[in-house]
């Protein structure tokens, strides 16, 4: 009998060590699938498609939303940003949990979906905006007027806080890493998570029966 | 702002390891308060009142459900048991986490209370039928009969596991005390029961605005 995989929704501002987490949340647990998302905007230096992102033209992504692929998906300054549903109910058929690394509007549509109830969602929040300020500049490869862009989207998006199933704030990453994977084991603990879990206690009941 | 405590519901056939699970708890935190139940049966050789149990008369017992000071309250055997409410309220009030070594009864009535949402509840199953027996019989202090009435009484618990969230198989002590701890400190995160994060995402916000 196998496992139904979970949905692990992780959503912070930008600069509040997400990206982080998410890395190493990979590499503990290579059985893991990240979710890659799609976006219309242009690749920086660096990125490679399919592995940050899956890069689209905006009509081959609004193709994708017509045909109903996509788990979620929003535009965030002027680009489309959205999860492929495929490769997720895949992974989920396979008993595998699948990592999200996407914003407050991501989340609440996923959360909202028919795959709700396997949704474990978690906040990232910074120790403070000083922090997360200098964090976003410590990057040195956005100009201030990015900077000014993402402080502003930074504060919509803790104003999502509230929303989610738990919150961490990451004052020291690995303490925060330890908490991120003490969510992540409990929850795959849980009762309806654990596969063969019938099967076993009916071998209980047969030894019962046989004494 | 305080916490408000959550209760931890453990429970398991007689023999499954709740009880070392319990006491391993209460060293780990000393923070936790134990609910000790009240009862009608008699103490055996070293219960104390007030430590193992709060030993009742049965008039005693039934003019405290009278007067709704029960959280719960089942008979086995004969005897009553049930788990005072006072101490629960209290614990609960000073943001302290109560954990209870409670049947099935007990937990399905806390569960369906005013205060089901404040649950956590736990099934501890043994890793076979045989080992069960080979503990029980180990204890070496009851008779046969007794033993029998045990093994009955373990089916019957056994039955309800699906009715908790969460369930441990205790194949190995250390490894389920490690299981209980994951899941303890993963619902202390959960973002309803941290306290002060509301303010300190006021703050946080103060700090936006002040840029």
């Amino acid at each position: 009998m196998s496992r139904r995989g979970l949905l692990l929704i992780l959503s912070s501002p930008s600069g509040a060590g997400k990206s982080t987490l998410a890395r190493r949340l990979m590499e503990w647990d290579p059985t893991l699938r990240f979710s890659v998302s799609a976006t219309t905007r242009a690749p920086r230096p660096g990125e490679e498609d399919g592995r940050e992102y899956y890069f689209k033209s905006r009509a081959e992504f609004e193709s994708m939303v017509a045909a109903g692929e996509m788990l979620e998906h929003a535009e965030v300054f002027g680009n489309f940003y959205g999860s492929p549903k495929g490769p997720v109910e895949t992974a989920m058929k396979e008993g595998r949990d699948t990592l999200f690394d996407i914003d407050w509007q991501g989340g609440q549509q996923i959360r909202n979906s028919a795959l709700g109830r396997d949704v474990v969602s978690v906040f990232v929040l910074p120790p403070s905006i000083a922090e997360l300020e200098r964090r976003l500049r410590g990057r040195a490869q956005d100009s201030n007027e990015v900077i000014a862009g993402r402080m502003a989207k930074s504060q919509a998006e803790i104003s999502h806080w509230a929303e989610y199933d738990y919150v961490i704030v990451n004052t020291d990453i690995d303490k925060a890493f330890n908490e991120l994977l003490t969510i992540l084991q409990a929850e795959r603990m849980r009762r309806d998570r654990q596969p063969g879990l019938a099967e076993f206690v009916r071998g209980l009941n047969k030894e019962f029966d046989a004494r």
